[in-house]
């Protein structure tokens, strides 16, 4: 049984939470990224996006600058521009986004090609390398955001380009002779075509999805073949060949894969574009793929953050249970792209586990990646680090100890503002005569049912407080099933109304709602103790501490140096205490723990003599870490039995 | 009060476990590399190094293959084959190293010099990248093992060659304008002109050795000044800069380092010399500056198996206790230049720990780079694997879980080689009328004191037993002091003579010593747990086994998979059994343990509820692992309270 999300215009968000991260989106992400990719921004990395399409729509001369994919960040703030309009018009803004949009119009090429680094740098090379150059994802992101624009203004400006676009790579692109069988080497325009098909009804552009994910992985590999005589450029991005083509996840056809392998955002993009099939084809082993790698990655491969990808090697998952904490890459991009495929897997199949681990990969492994200024940005999010380990051991290189203003490779700033500014889209779900709600987001939601027009308003006091408030307005008393997510954290709760549980884990309010009738719950947060399987080797004797959705952390600035020196007893109370400062707003946990002493030769052949010096630990919200100065911070730390 | 190391043809091996490494060194080790370098053996890597000096001398024609420093394979292979010859003379060996002498003759240059990659393939190039070229690396080398065998056959043809080559250098390099004030990339020819010096008494060999220390990290950079106008290859190996001057040693001048930093090779070398170089010129500074690089490396910076570098990343060290066990670099030749440095500590000033670092890098990191049956080397000696993820993460690729036949860079089987051959010099030195007995390695050792001509004959039962008997043969009663070094991990000892001991930490036996007296010990050698300081973040929480010198570890083979479920209670006995197999004749260690049960959640809010079961945990002497099949190895486990 599946379900449908219930679209960002029929929702909006009045979460004080969220709220606040959208307004920082609004008001300041999105401006200082249109400064960015316009080079405004003095002491920021070049974008060089918007000058790069002026020069291949004959606006000016120079040099093309940046990664090959660089047309993309330009696609994923215009994505984001776009929901942000949904909530709040905005003239200026829109504006400005019309004027870039008739630039892209100016740089497509007769044909409706639309690629700057090709068009601008090597013309004579346009879909030769499929596997390295992305042209296929930045084509993806353009439809996207075409699509969202479309949405949000109804106007079709940008939505004409990329359809005289999609309709050229279809021509170039297909299983008949003279056409390429091709695939992109990062995956993205497959569930951009289901946006677009969704928009249109066009099945023509399911089917050009279909074909890339059908095409992906079988033999002669195309990712091969396509490089056999272009040996001078066949190691462009040599950090790529390191995994081989599992790394693009093209080692063998989708439907066989059962193991989330390689660059761990790739990976979510294929499989969110696989979930979305499996639901629009009911193609039960596409399916059943999908629900292989989830577990795959939910169960085996994810850090307790929800961030994937252990390695900065490829920025890819390595093997099961390997989770290291002080070497994780764990992408801002790729707990994203977990929230995506998530939010699919729910349509495909409403069950609760799918919300839980969506919620804790965007609570946490996501909005860890913004500062709460909204004006610096993670790229990666370790669950450990240390200033004088990023400086001093190479291998950690890749691990900042404070967030970056804007990046060479800016993939995850407007990727969290395309995710945030659109987040509405991924609290509800109707189905089975229901409404799931499976996120706690304080919101209004409008729809239909029983012939009836109903709204739910949803107030919650997460991710902080256990309150949820729920009233239904209708136009007359219409029976439905509400069901609510129980979240996996939620050791007990209280209720206004009667439930069942069902086996999907959500419960079940299946009543009769009447204009006015609203519902209590009161869910208990914890905090609650997290403990990793024995076989993730780094979190072995340790814990860390969780509290509703969140995970916490320990930081240098309310804990000193060495915090790998303290430990927690089992039997020590967890405490609750407000927060102050940057955090205030916001609930820290204190506990009772422990300090080694760290006075003892490099070799001993006794074990620390003095006792451990009690000392109060102070717990933060992960997602908050590194607001506060440079310091430690950690996430599991070891247990005293 | 400094020492005097008593020299390998006045020390006789009879060592059972030394005189078998030293066998394999002679059967098997140095006729298998012979054909190495010949490009004889099929399947490995290829070496080139023979060939190289063939094109050099103008005897072939074709392409230089290998690296930069590939003469420095055959000069080591011929330093090992003359310490080889001093012990057992082999008038084939002889005959082959005569060859290749003679080879290396044609291949010197008219001028002096005598350098294959450069003669060969960058004429025009000479001296123009100290940093990164090797040049005086590969020149060092060679005269290391001229000296070694003018010492061991009294022919003068090699040391003729050298001694061209380094007046060359001598006119080339040195502080006169029209100099150049060069240095090493990597250190190496400094310690072989004290060597130089010791075997022609010549003075400006030692002065030359000590241009290269006093001029090392002068401002300006040499190696920053060199590179000046030479842009195109300034990043010919780009690993290096990673580092920048650290990775060198030559970020400040040497007197002024305070830690161990860079490539752990270089460094090691670096510090041999200058504890040469303040023994031989009595220069206080140089041996304070000694003084604190050890206590760097063994009180911060060093493996619990005497390996040093804690990253691949310029093999090299990273900053205090940063230790970690899985990736650790901890290269062959790293901990072969550590004994090096000790040695000469040791001369310096004869202190006991001193010899028990020494024997702790010999006993455990230099031993394990090399197979029981002598024909398989590691290069990477970590103290923890999983062949699972040497393939799957990339971070690992550089560990491999099985000894490899031969190296690109084969810097590490030959080190090896002249290491042990050359062994016997490391055990005795004398001074301040004392015998100093630094090794406890079985051998007859010959030197005159006090108008006697004394022998001394150890018999050892080390590593697996602690009997040890000392007699002494002399041609008159002499009085002169036995200092037999107190092992650290000796808890208690019986002697059969009386003693002090000294604060150096030698026992000291200061006695009129007559024919024929006997001295008998009974060391015990544990076994004993070994704890990390709690600064180790790796080690926290775990403990290791060792028995006398070496340091223990559990293998797949004895243990089954996933090792790191297993713990050893604190209070578990640990009982000593003989080993089978390729281990005959060793002790292994056993002991009652436990294995976690994984059959837990990726993450859940409880601990794991079943018990752990319990197991008879086996433990096999580090330097003897990956023996017997692929599989996991770990040296630390955790330790229940």
């Amino acid at each position: 049984m599946s379900a449908t999300p219930i679209p960002q215009d029929r929702v909006k968000i009045t979460d004080p939470f969220f709220s606040s991260y959208q307004r920082l989106i609004r008001q300041e992400v999105l401006p200082y990224q249109w400064k960015a990719l316009n080079d405004e921004i003095e002491g920021a990395e070049k974008s060089g996006c918007i000058h790069n399409f002026r020069l291949a729509a004959g606006l000016e001369t120079g040099q093309f600058h940046g990664m090959v994919f660089q047309d993309s960040d330009l696609a994923k703030w215009l994505e984001a521009a776009a929901y942000s309009l949904i909530d709040h018009p905005d003239p200026s803004l829109e504006a400005d986004c019309d004027g870039v949009i008739s630039l892209l119009g100016q740089a497509q090429q007769p044909d409706g090609y639309l690629n700057s680094y090709y068009t601008v740098k090597e013309p004579e090379n346009r879909f030769k390398n499929f596997r390295d150059c992305h042209e296929l994802y930045c084509a993806g992101h353009l439809l996207e955001a075409a699509v969202a624009y479309a949405r949000a203004t109804g106007k079709r400006a940008f939505l004409n380009v990329m359809l005289r676009y999609v309709d050229y790579l279809m021509e170039v692109i297909g299983p008949n002779e003279g056409q390429l069988h091709a695939y992109p080497g990062h995956e993205e325009i497959e569930l951009a075509l289901v946006k677009l098909y969704d928009l249109t009804g066009e099945q023509k552009y399911l089917d050009f999805a279909s074909y890339f994910i059908d095409e992906r992985g079988k033999q002669p590999f195309y990712f091969v073949t396509e490089r056999l005589g272009q040996q001078q450029d066949a190691f462009r991005f040599s950090g790529n060949d390191a995994h081989g083509l599992r790394y693009f996840q093209s080692h063998k056809p989708v439907r066989e894969q059962d193991e989330a392998v390689g660059h761990s955002v790739r990976a979510v993009y294929l499989y969110s574009a696989m979930a979305d099939l499996a639901l629009r084809r009911k193609d039960p082993s596409l399916k059943a793929a999908c629900e292989n790698l989830f577990a795959s990655i939910a169960h085996r491969r994810m850090y307790v953050t929800g961030g994937i990808g252990s390695t900065h090697h490829g920025e890819a998952f390595t093997f099961d249970y390997d989770l290291p904490g002080d070497t994780a890459y764990a992408e801002t991009c790729a707990a994203i792209g977990l929230v995506f495929f998530l939010r699919r897997m729910l349509s495909l199949d409403p069950k609760a586990e799918y919300a839980d681990v969506m919620e804790r990969a965007l609570y946490n492994g996501v909005l860890s990646g913004m500062a709460l200024d909204g004006k610096s940005f993670f790229y990666v999010n370790p669950l450990e680090t240390d200033p004088k380990a990023c400086q001093l051991d190479p291998g950690k290189w890749h691990v900042k100890p404070q967030r970056q203003k804007w990046f060479a490779c800016a993939c995850c700033p407007p990727n969290l503002a395309r995710l945030l500014a659109n987040l509405s889209e991924y609290i509800y779900q109707t189905g089975d005569s229901s409404l799931y709600v499976n996120l706690f987001i304080g919101s209004t939601v409008s729809f239909s049912m029983g012939g009836a027009k109903i709204s739910v308003q949803q107030e919650s006091g997460l991710p902080f407080a256990g309150t949820l408030r729920l009233r239904v307005s209708t136009d007359k008393p219409v029976g439905f099933k509400l069901k609510l997510r129980k979240p996996c954290w939620c050791q007990s709760l209280q209720s206004s109304l009667p439930y069942r549980c069902n086996e999907q884990g959500y419960l079940v309010f299946d009543r009769i709602w009447k204009d006015g009738d609203s519902l209590d719950l009161q869910l208990d947060l914890g905090p609650r103790r997290v403990y990793a399987s024995p076989l993730v080797q780094d979190c072995l004797g340790k814990v860390c501490l969780s509290r509703g959705p969140l995970i916490y952390c320990l930081e240098e600035a309310d804990n000193g140096k060495n915090l790998s020196l303290l430990s927690l007893p089992r039997e020590s109370a967890l405490l609750e205490e407000p927060l102050e400062g940057v955090l205030e707003g916001m609930v820290g946990l204190r506990a009772q723990g422990r300090r080694l002493c760290a006075d003892a030769p490099l070799y001993g052949y006794a074990p620390a003599k003095t006792q451990p010096e009690p000392v109060f630990l102070r717990f933060v919200p992960y997602f908050a870490w590194a607001n506060r100065g440079l310091g430690e911070m950690r996430v599991f730390l070891r247990e005293d039995a």
